[in-house]
């Protein structure tokens, strides 16, 4: 065979603000892959099915020098996230061709996974197969982002039987599941997202006890309606943070998974109520789903429960799929923009 | 006996900013009291010996409307906080006259403690008054300012030896414990303090391994000379809190004390690198000393160790006492200016 088109999508120019499509992301068709040639070692190469798209990614793209908890992307290198994939190739007997992996992968159409990286992949099983989730769900509910909401909630929120949570982007890939995970536990839910569609999901096919529209709505007002808040599951920081430290209950446990309203702000917003975190000893904590990667009880319990329950339809979800990667750069930046409905991913090619 | 003066510090109007002494916080010396004929049931009266100032007193300077962690102070009638004084008369076998009780008291020359607040103050035991310490003590290390040094750094800082610690008003009542205590674990010590000779003193008298002052210095390029930070003890708030995120460890602790530069200000300081409590998993809590009172386990580590540890010389403590209650007002207003040197409190009386 001769070589064959690998599409990408290339970290092109460091933002300072919004990162802009052609610009900072670009979509690169005159890459190309030799099947037949290419030295895999004991590697293996994958065709890339989906690929997801999560805000975190945002911090990726940063000058080298500045230190966080993600590596950043590499300048005119394609962009890296979590994907799913097809073995076409492989030189390792342990992940044979015609399965499929996911972990962290690449903006492309194929890649050659060199054998260290290969350590940090898992085949999906033939019992995860035949439960019959859609690819694109083991980017999304049954993979980071799910594991985001089952760590932060449980680990960090100390939900109790009637305790009042309030989520920001509650229709989002992490928000849809903490608040499906908190009906369970028997708390109130309630949730803001940024159009009357998202609100309307919230309350009508997840049944939050209370929706509303953060950006038509006064948040103080409506957060008035209920008691004060246990537990706040911010992924958006800024003035609805503000919001929920003025009502939030005495001992309130805030678990800091995002402040997606920062983070392509030259000028962040001041929280100027922060001294309530005194007054109402409130325990505000940050955390990174990554750092749960390495313990394997974390996975078994996340992996024996979530799948199920979503296979079973008790967890509902709802993924934002769009189809090309050459579409990517805008549905990245539109994910900022509080563009799509659910969790955020890219189908680069169909299974065949 | 003709009834005698009962002079008081009286809270005669609710400050928005600083409180100045005459027109928030008035002296008044035209009140008496009959200790002949005063009725005191099955309470106690008390002569004042020595009554504490602590900054957490900015917040009972409010309208009654508003709800915190503390009962707001009564417009037009004294102030209350942490006392010793010394039996005169009493209707209850448990408080004998003669003998020394501490607690919540009144800024007064004389008290009469019904029944119910008696519940809450204990005896000064023989034991404790041959240690020696000095009465105001027990308002002070010994007391609810040494509690919260103890039950914050231990309980909410997870203190382990090696880890870095950085303290703000490291000199005053709680901050001078807070670094001593984890010289004594094995941290390294760094403080800040508002004057040059409070700076001297934290290297000189408390060995700690830097301070500085942070009014004339660079707060971060002070924190940059040493390893990230694993502990912030936050007494102060505002640009300290965050020149300390900027120089936090992942996984540090953020015990949440009081933030002193924020209580006199109507538009307080919004902190704009909120979101490094997610990049670097930071837990920031807050707490409030006065839950642990309902708690026998908490009060008898605490007094086990403290009190000894002060008399050995282990401890070393600074205390700024103003003498007269007519200089309260002052006083008190003093430490939001930080210029007590070390924990204010007023002598009332002495113990004769």
């Amino acid at each position: 065979m001769a070589p064959i088109r690998n599409a990408a999508v290339i970290f092109a120019e460091v933002p300072t603000g919004y990162p802009e499509a052609g610009k900072h992301l670009k979509y690169v068709q005159d890459r190309t892959i030799d099947l037949d040639t290419v030295d895999v070692q004991d590697g293996i190469v994958t065709k890339n099915l989906v690929v997801s798209i999560d805000p975190y990614m945002r911090g990726r793209m940063r000058d080298a020098d500045k230190k966080s908890y993600s590596f950043e992307f590499t300048l005119n290198e394609p962009l890296q996230n979590f994907f799913v994939g097809k073995i076409v190739k492989s030189g390792n007997t342990n992940f044979p061709v015609g399965q499929y992996v996911y972990g962290m992968g690449v903006y492309e159409e194929y890649t050659v996974h060199p054998k260290a990286s290969t350590d940090h992949l898992r085949l999906l099983s033939e019992a995860q197969l035949k439960a019959g989730l859609q690819l694109t769900t083991w980017v999304g509910a049954a993979g980071m982002p799910g594991q985001t909401a089952y760590h932060g909630f449980y680990d960090i929120g100390e939900p109790k039987k009637g305790d009042t949570i309030f989520i920001t982007g509650a229709s989002g890939a992490v928000g849809q599941i903490v608040g499906q995970l908190a009906k369970r536990e028997g708390l109130t839910v309630i949730g803001s997202a940024g159009s009357d569609d998202k609100v309307k999901w919230l309350k009508e096919e997840l049944n939050f006890d209370h929706a509303f529209n953060y950006k038509t709505a006064d948040v103080k007002a409506e957060l008035a309606k209920f008691k004060p808040l246990n537990i706040y599951f911010d992924n958006v920081g800024g003035d609805q943070l503000e919001a929920a430290l003025d009502a939030a209950d005495n001992h309130a446990r805030f678990i800091e998974c995002g402040m997606i309203s920062q983070y392509n702000e030259r000028d962040a917003h001041g929280i100027r109520n922060l001294f309530l975190v005194v007054a109402k000893r409130i325990k505000l904590q940050g955390f990174i789903v990554f750092d749960k990667f390495s313990d394997p009880e974390f996975f078994e319990g996340f992996y024996s429960k979530i799948p199920k329950w979503i296979v079973s339809g008790e967890l509902k979800i709802k993924e934002d799929v769009t189809k090309g990667l050459e579409k990517a750069p805008e549905a990245i930046i539109g994910i900022f923009r509080g563009n799509n409905f659910g969790k955020a991913v890219i189908q680069i090619a169909e299974d065949n």
